[in-house]
């Protein structure tokens, strides 16, 4: 029976579950609703590798896996993985990979958003998907605010990772971008660390609100402790939206 | 006790009400909602007139309804009302108007959107709001139907009204637009009968998958009946988009 590694590319909104990663306790997981699926179609214990093991409540428009399994057509296994899967979740794309592809490892960059909702009315249709503020935020002051966490530095201040890896990473960029309603903060780097990118925006958040200065963000770097940070902000405003993979 | 004209501008998901129209069997309307928090912030019972009657599962982003009642800032009003509202509803905006202004008489033009999800794989985000269908819309064939129903035309063969009053109204513009994921279908008119957007959109679906003739069109509006018309699309694809004033 041939061998195949797969490449899967799926979106889900991550209210409902308690994260990605498999967890003993409780199938309410985006990797365990997988895994019991694809179990199911081949008929045998299948285990897959997210390229991210994003947190509960955390949603993904492009999340990618990779698991080996018995040789089928792409199409047919997205169709059937689609029928099986809940309403919250939907494969967007199933490849034929070399055998040595992992999605983790082979993930060169990935692109997170956060969205924080600022019109002056709450959110209807956006919301599971926003955070919502007391106060308005100033994005001049975000903005000064970005080349001081951009680069490749040790993000041990920015993480609730109680690893002893490295802790350095490189945070490419933070882009901001305004819709009338939304203020979408855009992070781009090769990996982040848990926690990462909802720190860094809990921090941005009490710089735009006038409650943090700017130059603490040094402060912040050289103590290597999560103690000065600002709060971790919400998971429902976060989303994965871009593994990328050299081709 | 000076008495003022409100216009306010609401959005809403309309997925767990039973529609716009208070019903006396039960609270799950929108306007039961809006009615019950007016009549807790004013301390007496307030009725509101809604420009469009949407049906049960249809969903707005700017519909617009008229009341009276005591004088208050519009700003406090919209914070109140937002406050006591449940989340899948929101006031956009509070306005004082002319004592003879009335959301629906006054009501010139109004917009609707219907979305068909095009995708090869289920919607997550937007499942709420779209219809998935079985097979494949030819938007050419849709497009070629569009001069055969728009105008100043008598819809009773598109409406399940059993109101004796004129069927005649003026669909003004059918559009088709299309992104990646979703075909939208945007109808402008001076008014619509019950149900005429959804049996409009069931009957140019038909034609996009090829199973009836451009022609029935003229057949169907000369029969006067319901009958020979496409089945009513599904209530979820609908959104109230726009209500036009003159100013």
């Amino acid at each position: 029976m041939s061998q195949q590694k797969y490449k899967i590319t799926l979106c889900y909104e991550g209210t409902k579950y308690r994260g990605w990663q498999r967890l003993k306790q409780t199938p309410e997981t985006i990797q365990g609703k997988i895994e019991s699926v694809l179990s199911r179609i081949f008929d045998m214990p299948i285990q897959i590798d997210g390229a991210s093991r994003t947190d509960a409540g955390v949603h993904a428009r492009a999340q990618v896996a990779s698991f080996t399994a018995e040789k089928r057509s792409c199409e047919q296994l997205k169709q059937e993985l689609n029928r099986f899967l809940p309403d919250d979740i939907a494969i967007v794309a199933v490849e034929h990979v070399a055998s040595d592809f992992h999605a983790r490892f082979h993930a060169k960059k990935k692109t997170y958003h956060y969205r924080i909702w600022k019109a002056d009315y709450p959110p209807v249709f956006q919301r599971k998907f926003v955070t919502v503020l007391g106060g308005e935020l100033s994005i001049e002051r975000m903005q000064e605010a970005i080349p001081l966490l951009v680069g490749k530095r040790d993000f041990k201040s920015f993480c609730t990772d109680k690893t002893k890896k490295s802790t350095i990473r490189d945070l490419e960029s933070i882009e901001i971008n305004e819709t009338p309603e939304e203020i979408i903060i855009a992070f781009t780097g090769t990996g982040f660390l848990y926690n990462m990118v909802r720190i860094i925006v809990g921090t941005l958040i009490e710089i735009g609100l006038g409650q943090r200065d700017i130059q603490s963000i040094e402060a912040i770097f050289k103590s290597n402790t999560r103690q000065l940070a600002g709060e971790t902000a919400p998971a429902n405003g976060l989303c994965l939206e871009k593994i990328y993979y050299e081709m």
